[in-house]
């Protein structure tokens, strides 16, 4: 990725101080969808170290890793498939819970969606402490599935959740980083 | 759209019988997005007769109409605004309350995501009782926008959500229905 590519992705993430809660900056990425050429460029600049790695299918997680995930499915060529918060995928799933910073969080994953030998990339959004990748990453492995990787828009670095992603052998690809928070 | 696409389209649409309550058949978009062609086809097929009607931004609904409106809106080269569940966007926001069949429910936009002037194409995955579209057409007008029209991926004309979009000047094109529900 080009220094001016970066940039016109990283320019158009608006950061919206104290949101959702006192000393968070919280990075904005629905600026960047509203801008067309930024929107496209990402989305070529997510999958593009995954190009040549036989990739089958996307999985995207709920709500905002479907926008980038969808639109990433259609341009290699590959299916989508959405991973979902309790109680909105109709049929038969499997699930992983798994800590936030306060409680507890689910995801679910259709259980026929993924195959053995399936070769997937995770796309969301942003990359803070990784624990919504990493239980994503989970669900399609114990469908006897490979992670390939997981693409973001942004990365927030101080928060740690590339190390983790890495130590759990999942290989992480952003367009942008923020630092300080 | 000939009758091949058409198909396609149809037979990669799963019917959950008595989902999410008996006597309800759900359709599933979610097995249409796993089958790559199928997904593609369906992008290319949402945005078809809204070529040339001269679009300036797709918007989606919370959440499946992400998954489409997003391929939409990279596809025919505009941005991409999703409308989401309250306390869901980061910045100041327009809302409309509308009602279910049990209770009411709020979605909200950006003020500045929509400019006057904007020609916006809707796009979601199911059309049942439009009230979801009418709110989201009811948002896009207040900040002074034209609704080009609404595309879906499935229609249930037994339940006249088309009738009561276009009463409201909305256009509707949809790729398949279902009746019977």
């Amino acid at each position: 990725m080009d220094q001016q590519t970066i940039r016109l992705i990283r320019d158009n993430i608006k950061t919206i101080p104290d949101y959702p809660k006192s000393g968070i900056q919280f990075r904005d990425v629905t600026s960047l969808l509203e801008h067309a050429e930024a929107f496209a460029v990402s989305v070529k600049a997510l999958m593009a170290p995954f190009k040549d790695k036989g990739v089958t299918k996307i999985v995207g997680t709920e709500a905002r890793g479907f926008i980038f995930g969808a639109p990433v499915a259609i341009e290699m060529g590959v299916g989508f498939v959405p991973v979902r918060k309790p109680n909105k995928l109709p049929r038969e799933t499997i699930s992983e819970t798994y800590e936030l910073e306060y409680g507890m969080d689910t995801l679910e994953l259709h259980l026929d969606a993924i195959q053995p030998g399936d070769k997937v990339l995770l796309v969301d959004d942003l990359l803070a402490t990784g624990g919504t990748i990493e239980a994503t990453a989970k669900l399609v492995r114990r469908m006897g599935a490979e992670v390939v990787g997981a693409a973001f828009v942004v990365s927030l670095p101080d928060i740690g959740g590339e190390k983790r992603l890495e130590q759990h052998g999942i290989p992480c690809h952003y367009l942008c980083q923020f630092e300080g928070e």
